[in-house]
């Protein structure tokens, strides 16, 4: 299916029928996640894949009990990093030099612009940069999910300390940015599965210049 | 081409050959754009598309001249909007009852749904807010632009304020939070061209519960 196809399967779906995502599928959802570019490459986030029940039972109350949790077979969590930590730039510039098969000496200009980069934010500006690259990873798993025809639920709707709180992401300075609920689809009992999708038109979403 | 064949082939294009992306395939990257989700479905930010190359020459020095801006044939803005104002709610809510045929007093819960999301945040917040959402759009163009064999670079390195200066936003309220620049990669020119995508193993990345 084409994405413009996918992008009209897909709708953020209320109810799921408890059908289990298969393994192979759930991996490749993760892959094109992996995949997903961010700022300066540095992907400054966890995702955390909440799968048994007793974990999801845990996550519920924090995501108001939206019945997609428990209906659905996993919660990713994108869980932002609170910081950028000299480890973690030396962890990034150890792949790309090992990659690429290049000297890491050879990154110390870009070592520099990625300390620039960090130096001029405070950390609220940093978790918040952090988040944003994990909403473009959400955007990648979504299209991912629709081509498995895996439905996927983006969801904002939590309590961010509550959740921390619950996976323990607090004492590893990680912040649950946002949700992505996948399953499938209770056609019958989620009146979204049929309704019209809602957008605004190509008019007034863009200006040509 | 699968969407983890899509996320293989493309790459963070610092060189682009000066080809033009021709308007049909501009129009589905900017469908893809429509259709991506939004948090309450409520899109809030508009997309420049800086074609003319007067406009281009205009926004480049915001974009530190980078050569993707003129050695592209298309800038996308993702201009986040600075407020929800009650007139845009309204006319989202117009849209949702036109588009699946509902009476527009049938949404006075939803309205109160998204008038709570809104009140409980500061302007900054807001803006904050509005601009992840962007994110999703900017991850899911990313894609459409690959399936059409168009490369497309991903750029946080601006200057947000002259930027705005330079296309007139400060005064619509709205505030550029991510650009996208649309061209064809100068391979011979580009090392990232050839250069291994970069990314943490799964297990760095996902925690499994």
């Amino acid at each position: 299916m084409s994405v413009l196809s996918l992008l009209k399967w897909r709708y953020a779906t209320k109810r799921m029928n408890g059908q289990k995502v298969p393994d192979e599928k759930l991996g490749t959802i993760l892959e094109a996640v992996r995949l997903a570019p961010s700022s300066l490459g540095l992907q400054p986030y966890t995702v955390f894949v909440v799968e048994s029940e007793a974990w999801r039972k845990k996550v519920s109350p924090a995501i108001y009990n939206q019945p997609q949790i428990l209906e659905g077979s996993h919660v990713l969590v994108f869980a932002a990093w609170g910081n950028i930590t000299r480890e973690s730039i030396d962890n990034y510039l150890d792949n790309v030099a090992k990659a690429r098969n290049i000297p890491a000496s050879s990154l110390e200009g870009y070592r520099s612009m990625i300390e620039g980069s960090i130096a001029g934010k405070t950390p609220e500006q940093i978790r918040a940069w952090n988040a944003k690259q994990a909403y473009i990873a959400l955007g990648v798993g979504l299209i991912a999910a629709a081509e498995e025809g895996v439905d996927a639920t983006p969801m904002e709707g939590f309590d961010p300390a509550a959740l921390d709180a619950a996976l323990g992401l607090d004492k590893l300075d990680l912040h649950s940015a946002v949700v992505l609920a996948l399953g499938y689809r209770d056609a019958a009992n989620d009146h979204l599965a049929s309704a019209p999708k809602v957008r605004r038109n190509i008019s007034e979403l863009v200006v040509r210049l």
